[in-house]
């Protein structure tokens, strides 16, 4: 069953479920997804604060008698009187009454009494509520807790917050060909790779799974495979063994257990063999082996589905548009997605082809940071032309 | 000591030595830099590989005899005779004399003979030496292992990797104003905000730190947290406690404790406090209290700097060229640091003012992801004008 790649992503964003939530520590909350409006709880800031060191004090007089200090986190007089002024340390309360923090570097102490230049009213002071008033929306559902947003939720005084649960992501690696790192090299085999593409990418997206390890090329060891991950897992991701090969048996194999084929194939290039299934809950996805091809299905299609599993309000890669810095060629009447390196040229994103784009080559994946996504009409862009490019 | 940011910045990568080296375990590379150019070690592919699921065959006869078949991890004939064919397996070996592979969907077999249409030479099959050839390198010494290149380091079957050794940092905060995560609020207290900053971008970057906890404003607890880090660490990152206020006392105190002021002021807004010192060996870098200086000084001064001392071969931001969404102002004749929204609109990377740019608010950086470098020339910039920006 092949699809079209909009059918594809229709086809997996209508499986992928809304997540389950759970409030947890907001300090074990890196990079999960918000599953709550942050609302702030209070005004920020919810007294006058002193933008500045300076003297508090209501202008007009021609000299001030000091009365005492306070600073962030140190009470000091909550009003003064007249000619009365109050040290106040940046982010420290203005007594109520005063109208004006002036600089301390622009005040000076002579025999007891402040000097103080003309303040404007107002001055130096951040006024109650100036930031957020209680009952704002600080950041959205379906945020990503990450960047500016973690420390914010520190920021608000949260000590819990509401996030989405992860779904339990399986994984296992087919292939009679593997070798693991560290073992020696035997001619014609290959290193498992595509583990280590999934922990590479799962981590810029805060998603985790466990491996089932790697598993033969035999009918029965796919079998026992998938009866030992299936109801385990919310998800299920295998490498391999799903093209027209002898040896393909996890195409065969999930067929005869009851899971219903969404797809099996969809029309890209390189990695058109893609297959999405699903029983009870579970869904099944598998990769085809090759690393390249392995990775471009990750980045295009899983990806986007797995942070819509997540729980992640933006789930759709953002295409961005870069300038090609040299030519890159795809096929006309079919989409292609070529690796590229794209960096910025006086302040341009340009893409570069990264040479090579064959299914069996996955070497200059160590300077690809860009594929590049070009469509049917596209044939060959050269120097100049704008591509649509998904940032790794 | 105010200097400009390019003097800033040149102090702090001439202070930054290079990192000494170890060797790892590939699998615990994720995020480490490397410190070899990574070589490959053989040819890619090192033997004539398939393309598809096929036959290998000689092209100009009829009909062929199958003569068994081979796969990737499964040893096959090594030549055919004349009219001879083998079956191999994506991956899989291509036996010496054979000089195409048919894709097995294009070929029938009856009565035990194989019939294949006409091939080109060299169809499917994916030559010796044609993805990297044996001491080409793959990735350069300075490139951090994450997406692509940590996968390609199993690709290419390493073990063990020579990686860049981390600097130890150690972190500390001050102020007596300040509340931990899932303390009950203070009236004009403040949650410890800071310290989440760098946990939240440190991880994006590989960097990590130890925590030596809240230092209240006293002379004497600067002073012991100065004691017990020194020689400890090779950077020491403070937050707060360096303005102009009476109980700034880590100015003080680094002063008397033997360290070279580099400089205590930088000519940016916000956050112009910001300190560098120097002791045998130790960084000291006193960084604003207030978040939103923090973040700033953080994304545009220290985690370049930090690259630089992880090893980081690139290690200053990349600025990007956006273009406005709408008004952002800046004061002729400073330096200004503006937070933006940036996002991609019709493919161009488009930016939008936070709304405040007050030092003392950070409640934006929720949605803030980008900060906008607004020289001295720049004023105010209106729908359309461009800025360079630093994506966090």
């Amino acid at each position: 069953m092949k699809v079209s790649r909009h059918k594809a992503k229709e086809i997996l964003y209508s499986i992928a479920g809304a997540p389950e939530t759970e409030e947890i520590d907001v300090r074990d909350s890196y990079m999960r997804v918000l599953a709550e409006d942050v609302i702030t709880e209070r005004d920020y800031p919810d007294c006058r604060k002193s933008a500045v060191d300076g003297y508090a004090h209501i202008p007009g007089y021609e000299s001030y008698t000091s009365a005492g200090e306070t600073g962030a986190g140190r009470k000091g007089a909550e009003s003064i009187s007249g000619d009365e002024t109050v040290f106040v340390m940046t982010g420290g309360n203005v007594p109520d009454n005063a109208l004006a923090v002036a600089r301390v570097e622009d005040c000076t102490v002579e025999n007891g009494r402040v000097f103080i230049p003309e303040c404007k009213k107002g001055e130096n002071i951040n006024n109650i509520a100036e930031e957020n008033a209680k009952g704002d929306v600080a950041a959205a559902k379906g945020s990503v807790i990450k960047d500016g947003l973690f420390p914010v939720l520190f920021y608000l005084g949260r000590g819990k917050v509401k996030v989405c649960k992860r779904p339990k992501i399986g994984i296992f690696v087919t292939g009679d060909e593997i070798l693991e790192a560290g073992e020696e090299y035997r001619k014609g085999f290959v290193y498992n790779t595509n583990k280590y593409i999934l922990e590479s990418m799962f981590r810029k997206y805060g998603f985790d799974f466990e491996y089932a390890g790697h598993v033969k090329d035999s009918k029965e060891d796919v079998e026992a495979a998938f009866d030992m991950m299936s109801g385990k897992y919310d998800i299920i991701i295998s490498s391999g063994g799903i093209s027209m090969g002898k040896y393909d048996y996890v195409k065969e194999v999930f067929n005869t257990c009851g899971y219903e084929i969404l797809f099996s194939r969809t029309a890209i290039k390189p990695g058109s063999p893609l297959m999405a299934a699903k029983k009870e809950g579970c869904t099944f996805i598998g990769m085809p082996g090759y690393p390249a091809a392995f990775m471009t299905n990750l980045v295009f299609y899983i990806i986007p589905f797995l942070r819509k599993c997540y729980g992640y309000a933006v789930f759709e890669n953002e295409e961005v548009s870069v300038t090609m810095g040299g030519k890159t060629s795809s096929k006309e009447g079919r989409f292609d997605i070529n690796r590229a390196a794209v960096r910025t040229e006086n302040g341009v994103l340009t893409g570069f082809d990264a040479g090579t784009q064959k299914t069996s080559h996955f070497i200059s994946f160590a300077q690809v940071n860009a594929l590049l996504l070009l469509d049917e009409e596209t044939g060959t862009l050269s120097a100049g032309d704008r591509a649509k490019a998904v940032l790794l």
